[in-house]
């Protein structure tokens, strides 16, 4: 059996998230004592903590997320490392040179930047480096089917841009992965990130993980 | 690149669960309109639809949904067909008679009742094919790493018994599966039943697939 990575970040009660999102709530609905076994109810945006987006939460025709090609979400992929971006600064095309490669081989990416450390304290939520304009248009260009990022969201300043172009092309986008230095460089893998079979929804959280072989 | 097949319930608002737990409620926290994306809030039992149970579901002092090794989460298994069952009788030691070589060699087993099929008129929720309580106790016996079944729980009667003698031993139980009929009868499939990485808790839906070689 292959080695199976966990790249998920924790979700709990009062977790934080994006600023205009819903908060994460999680309570015990009944209990041993009380009904005789333990069960929790949870209130969450589909977008908290590890989580991917559907054409739906940029597009109000678009695919939602039960009807995203599982095909699309079970892919090999290589981690591109970018430890050493400057904060608040943009990932380029030039920045994906190492891997373009695999790329151009059908690989998908996971964009490492180490931000991930940063959480659960409120600075993870801004001044992480980016996925520029460029580099999304390089992304539909390059017809990728899935980019996974551990910044939690693509772009802070052109999050409209970003999100409209690589949604627009059924790029997946997985948000908000966590402890991705676990993966090797220069390594094929292959990356689970199964959403929720969310009827007519724009996104789910996820445990995504890779098995390497 | 292997087959994959969803094994999964949908999960949508109003959608029935056990009639103790909390509903389902899935609602527009903002849109394109409002706040220039799309954006759901959502409101669930951790045991709605396809999903997997902990210890932590029955014991106070047991191990949570968070920190269950996910080797045991993606397991080697087979289907046992059960669709000539008759509803409400109980699902014996006798009755895996056709995969115990299987299971002898560490697979795990998919019980396929075909009850789905109800879901979601309420007589899903009682009345089918059940685990016995001597079943629970071969499963101990065998040693089997993980359950999956297509019915809303093991055992309407003997809950208790059940859950706790399984979940006792650390068997994987997972509730609520759909669809198995699209699994070739005798045949080991890789099976993925990955929990949402919930903090202390009993237990998380999932999106259940199978990967066939």
């Amino acid at each position: 059996m292959s080695k199976i990575i966990d790249l998920s970040a924790p979700l709990y009660d009062g977790a934080p998230g994006m600023a205009m999102d819903p908060k994460i709530s999680i309570s015990w609905h009944c209990t041993l004592e009380t009904l005789g076994y333990n069960l929790s109810r949870l209130v969450t945006s589909l977008h908290q903590g590890t989580h991917m987006d559907a054409q739906r939460h940029f597009y109000n025709d678009g695919e939602t997320i039960d009807k995203l090609p599982l095909e699309h979400c079970v892919v090999k992929a290589v981690r591109l490392d970018l430890t050493k971006k400057t904060p608040d600064t943009p990932i380029t095309p030039e920045d994906l040179k190492p891997v373009e490669k695999y790329i151009d081989q059908g690989c998908s990416v996971l964009l490492h930047t180490g931000w991930d450390k940063k959480f659960p304290d409120p600075s993870f939520f801004s001044g992480f480096p980016y996925v520029s304009k460029e580099l999304a248009d390089w992304f539909v260009e390059k017809k990728i089917t899935l980019v996974g990022m551990d910044i939690p969201t693509p772009n802070g300043y052109d999050w409209k841009y970003v999100h409209v172009k690589m949604l627009g092309q059924r790029i997946v986008i997985v948000e908000g992965l966590a402890q991705l230095e676990q993966l090797p460089p220069d390594t094929v893998f292959t990356f689970f990130s199964l959403p929720l079979k969310l009827e007519g929804r724009d996104g789910s959280p996820v445990r995504a993980i890779a098995l390497l072989d």
